[in-house]
């Protein structure tokens, strides 16, 4: 039940409260008390007693039971018990970076103790404590021993919320905690299921800073009570700016626990049962100390916005890649030589689709998207209102050509376009082989790069059809990149996962998806060189977009070339501390026909459409924070990188496009030159292209 | 017959010079004029007329031959000349990198026109002109592409050798032409047929900076006629710091090309024979106008010091991986519960080889190295002295116990010392089964990183026999590594090249390698995380050693413990540059007893052993251009890195290592942990171990 009913929301995903305690060796007392009284949906518990030493135990050779002083037996509780409300907290004294030798060998003895014991008893995660350090080199590497072989548990390193720009702190040198997480993952190789907790502290790092989380694998939002304040009533309550956090944690399914002490005059609670918040000493009965927090934590989720329908429809999609549409099948056969046209006079025919691999379901989906096929009848409207005037309305018949007409949702705008304008109008929607003179045409060729669905051939294919004076709908469309923290993308580029499923089972697809990632993704050339649409959700946008490639039709120049070129630089604000770059998300913005464009182009997205990334772009991090998002029909497209990229403020990010064309295919190369030069990714389209 | 015959010089590998020629349209006068006439092996030759441009030709569509204009028909030459006298060089206007699209545009057609035809005539290599600014990206992009599909023909890329400290050259803006070599090749993802070609020029960068080069694929250095002084006799020569380069360069096999005019007024050579040096206008009777810095470069050549004759025997064995000896196969056993004994009085008997795996011919070699024994015989004797007195030289006999015998050399070497001190012995050596008494040890199982063979563990295994006041030789060793660049090893870590090749296969295994390196490696991560047994040759070694591990014996100790962990930091010096870590070189260091040492370290490598590595630790750099190299029997052993590191000066490097014990195994982990940190290699010693 947790965090309570929240309107329109997901619910597949609850979203769950959970506390942490101290150690305590009645376990069924801890939970009961902690869930029946509490209303906690789960403990953060210590899994042995923390005076234990290994090496103090030597000592005792020959004399004495070896029974290790953990928690209970594993038949306290039931094995759902334990899988469901017991997250193990591994003893907070390791320290596998120390000098002191006899310290790191009984820390790293005691780790895969009590790794070794959680995982007995099924638990779905252990909390590792904070290396202690700057380094963190042994740590990791224990750890990632562990992550070899371990069943399917997560572990959750626990990292504070920590940036502080100008001094550094004592355990992390550069003042960012950012830079530990970084340093211990990369020694762990990105292992899908090493994860983050963070503890959120009284004051927070700046918003740009805080974005860069949403990219990585946060499983848990430690919150301290000292992070609260206190309102008018007694009550604890959040600052604006750490409420505007956890309700994005909340939209990326990040688990809250609760932590410390009561600090509030909490008028129903007496002071004597809220001193232990453990509960040891206190009867079930009485009411949990640390319940308000929890109220407030619900109060927050049930006052977010619910979501739009769209979003609800598209939550499925969300961070699940998709191969691109067509993605090897030639597209440009609906402009050979064998056309056949359908004509529609004023009436709507059904008729098959053009692109040959998708099914009706995915029509359904792109139909779905209103907002543009309004914005196509706008741009259709206003041609022919600019082609032929009023006093012609009647004599003057346009023709149009639909080119790519699927299941003629554009045949239907054009055809409402004429009605408004009270303009006649002679349809063509091309399946093979039209061959009428043609004077207007409008694309739904657009793939969520822009060209990236060989927009370009198509319509240079159909352009004989198009008279001199002739308009084509769009006009341009430019492609747009912007680079992106995203673990999850990166640790799901996986062969298994992406080549078998079509996105519209992913649905049902959860399920499996959870048993394809613990098959350790052999990262493969050809699908870290494979672009992916996909509708991004846990990413952390790093830089504003900058355009890639822009194509204009009609081209009626001679030596025109749809091959392309562009270096692009991206800066990251100095206040976000260094990022991961796993890759480029990309967008298009088309201008259909003068001032009406559709795109997904963060910053100019088409309004209603793309609300999710309407803020300016320079506050572009922050919106994330957001909670009523929408998304486009038109997903964005991830490039990935076969090597994340590690960027700092003030060194840019400097990023090489091609746009290359073969005589059989066409398809992208791309590379990173500064920082660190990158391999060339996709050579001679190896890995992905568009056949022709 | 290049640059004549060296004394005891390795026969296989010829020494050729070579000739950077203009465009001449004549190739077989051209061929005959620098060949018979001037001497040289190879002309460096222009393939198609300068004037060229692709842009230019589409003009005269239509109109006229599209034949392109190259260097003559394939038919003006025999295929062998081609391939063995003629280095395609790639025009020189190309600059793919070029803000003028129509130039950028051209330079693509026409490199990839040329490769084209190059590898048409089946030449072994092209020369590719040098980048023409700091990005070079578009350039890399290109050559990679056809690199995917290449035949078998190299391709140079020319980097002049450029350092600056201080300022900034027009195109290099760091002003170190390393850094744009660098960035190219991370471009082209370490392509084996990828190359260097070093323009050198009169003024030479640091030493250090130079030493860089020898781990990279250097193939050719060009050396321009502004680079050579005028001797006494109005003669070309070559300042001392280039005399030593270019030796360096030939101890290497790296082919020397001269380029430029005739700028010396070599009495012989008449002035207007002088000005052309292509021979376009020039009688090849007449002679070469060049060939006086040909001339001298034959004379440094020949004028090297011979090869001993170890480093003769070992040449085959130059840069090529060697699984590591006995890499899965238990050593322990030698000292299990079936030991079995050969006594041996005063006369020698041979006997089974203990670890099963060698061929008689691995003996031959181990046992080549003699002084290695006499180290031995040295610390027995010293030992034996030390034990007993003079007076009771007669009467008191020792027992010594030969763990690891081999053969039998150490038993031989035993004897001998024996004699000289006139002590008397009693030996065991130990096959299996010893049930003696043991008052003195000898041991033979070092590795190339001293406890890499399991010698701590036999060594504690067999220290039961040993009694309370016995002598453990060796008394202790220490292993040592250092960061080098190695591009060749790193390219070679190749399946099918390490899993089934046996070191004494080697030498008639390089046309095999060839073919091997033909299949591009697919790098896995088994090999790329295993230790090598390698006789370095082209590398650069980039700081002085660090010690790693130190075992010592016998230890008594009741808690002691096999596993180790160190953490080490490199720093590169500052004239040194940036420079890639492929990984690191891997030696050790044994004390036999008292001052009696023996290893590899090249700082204190035991004299006349492994005097290639005895100059200090500090200019170590300079000391790989010394051209008498002799090398240890024990070679090196060589740990990679899954993806190479670039280091700056002033940013250390710190590597952690790890001995992991397991209960059936003993394995090696090793990390990068700054200034970025890698994956930890060889989890739970995944890929490489040795069994217990």
């Amino acid at each position: 039940m947790a965090l309570g009913e929240r309107g329109g929301w997901d619910k597949s995903e609850s979203r769950y409260c959970g506390v942490e305690t101290d150690f305590n060796d009645d376990m069924p007392h801890l939970l009961s008390f902690n869930l029946s009284s509490g209303g906690f949906d789960f403990v953060v518990a210590s899994l042995m007693d923390p005076n234990y030493r290994p090496s103090l135990m030597e000592k005792d050779i020959g004399g004495g039971s070896h029974v290790l002083p953990f928690a209970g037996s594993d038949l306290v509780l039931s094995p759902s018990q334990w899988s469901s409300h017991v997250v193990g907290k591994i003893s907070s004294w390791i320290d596998l970076d120390s000098e002191d030798e006899i310290l790191r060998t009984d820390s790293e003895t005691t780790l895969k103790q009590e790794i070794s014991w959680a995982s007995h008893l099924s638990l779905q995660a252990c909390l590792l404590p904070s290396p202690k350090g700057a380094s963190c080199a042994n740590y990791a590497r224990c750890v990632n021993q562990i992550l070899q072989s371990l069943n399917n548990m997560q572990l959750w390193l626990r990292i504070p919320l920590v940036k502080n720009d100008d001094d550094t702190t004592d355990f992390i040198p550069s003042g960012d905690s950012w830079e530990l997480w970084n340093s211990f993952r990369l020694l762990c190789e990105h292992h899908s299921q090493l994860s983050v907790a963070l503890d959120v502290l009284s004051s927070l790092p700046s918003a740009n800073s805080l974005g860069r989380w949403l990219g990585e694998p946060v499983r848990a939002a430690i919150i301290h009570t000292d992070s609260f304040l206190t309102n008018a009533r007694g009550y604890p309550c959040l600052s604006r700016r750490h409420q505007k956090l956890i309700t994005g944690f909340l939209n990326h399914s990040i688990q809250v626990v609760i932590s410390g002490k009561l600090n509030h005059g909490v008028p129903s609670v007496s002071l004597d049962s809220a001193l232990d918040h453990t509960g040891t000493n206190v009867e079930s009965s009485q009411r949990h100390s640390l319940r308000p927090y929890l109220d407030y934590i619900a109060y927050l989720y049930q006052r977010m916005d619910p979501l739009p329908e769209q979003e609800r429809f598209e939550l499925s999609y969300r961070d699940f890649l998709q191969s691109p549409l067509q993605g090897h099948n030639p597209l440009f056969h609906i402009i050979s030589d064998e056309f056949c046209t359908i004509e529609f006079s004023n009436y709507y025919l059904s008729f098959q689709p053009l692109m040959d691999n998708l099914e009706a379901q995915t029509y359904e989906t792109f139909e779905k998207d209103s907002v543009k096929y309004i914005q196509y009848q706008r741009a259709i409207g206003n041609a022919l209102v600019d082609r032929v005037p009023d006093e012609e309305a009647s004599s003057l018949t346009t023709v149009l050509m639909v080119v790519g007409a699927g299941r003629g949702p554009l045949v239907r705008a054009s055809l409402q376009a004429a009605e408004e304008t009270g303009r006649k109008l002679k349809i063509y929607a091309v399946e093979k082989n039209p061959n009428a003179v043609v004077t207007l045409h409008v694309s739904e060729l657009l793939g969520s790069f822009g060209d990236n669905e060989l927009s370009p051939e198509c319509l240079d294919g159909a352009q004989r059809f198009l008279k001199q004076d002739g308009i084509s709908i769009p006009s341009s469309y430019t492609s747009f990149i912007q680079p992106v923290t995203a673990s999850k993308l990166h640790n799901d580029v996986i062969p298994c996962l992406c080549a078998q499923v079509s996105p519209l089972e992913a649905i049902s697809f959860s399920s499996k998806c959870a048993l394809a990632l613990q098959v350790k993704s052999h990262k493969d050339v050809v699908h870290f060189e494979t672009a992916y649409v996909v509708k991004v959700h846990s990413v952390a946008r790093l830089a504003p977009c900058e355009p890639v490639f822009t194509f204009t039709h009609p081209n009626f120049s001679t030596k025109k070339s749809n091959q392309r070129y562009k270096k692009l630089r991206f800066e990251i604000p100095s206040d976000t501390g260094s990022a991961m770059v796993h890759g480029f998300a990309g967008y298009f913005d088309a201008m259909l026909y003068k001032d009406v464009h559709l795109g997904i182009e963060p910053s100019t997205a088409t309004p209603n459409m793309f609300s999710c990334c309407a803020s300016s772009s320079v506050c572009f991090v922050e919106s994330y924070f957001d909670t009523g998002l929408q998304i486009p029909a038109w997903f964005a497209i991830f490039f990935p990188l076969r090597t994340p990229v590690c960027i700092r403020p003030g060194s840019p990010l400097e990023v090489h496009f091609w746009r290359c064309c073969g005589s059989t295919k066409v398809w992208y190369e791309w590379c990173v030159a500064s920082p660190n030069p990158s391999p060339v990714h996709n050579s001679n389209g190896r890995s992905y292209w568009v056949g022709l």
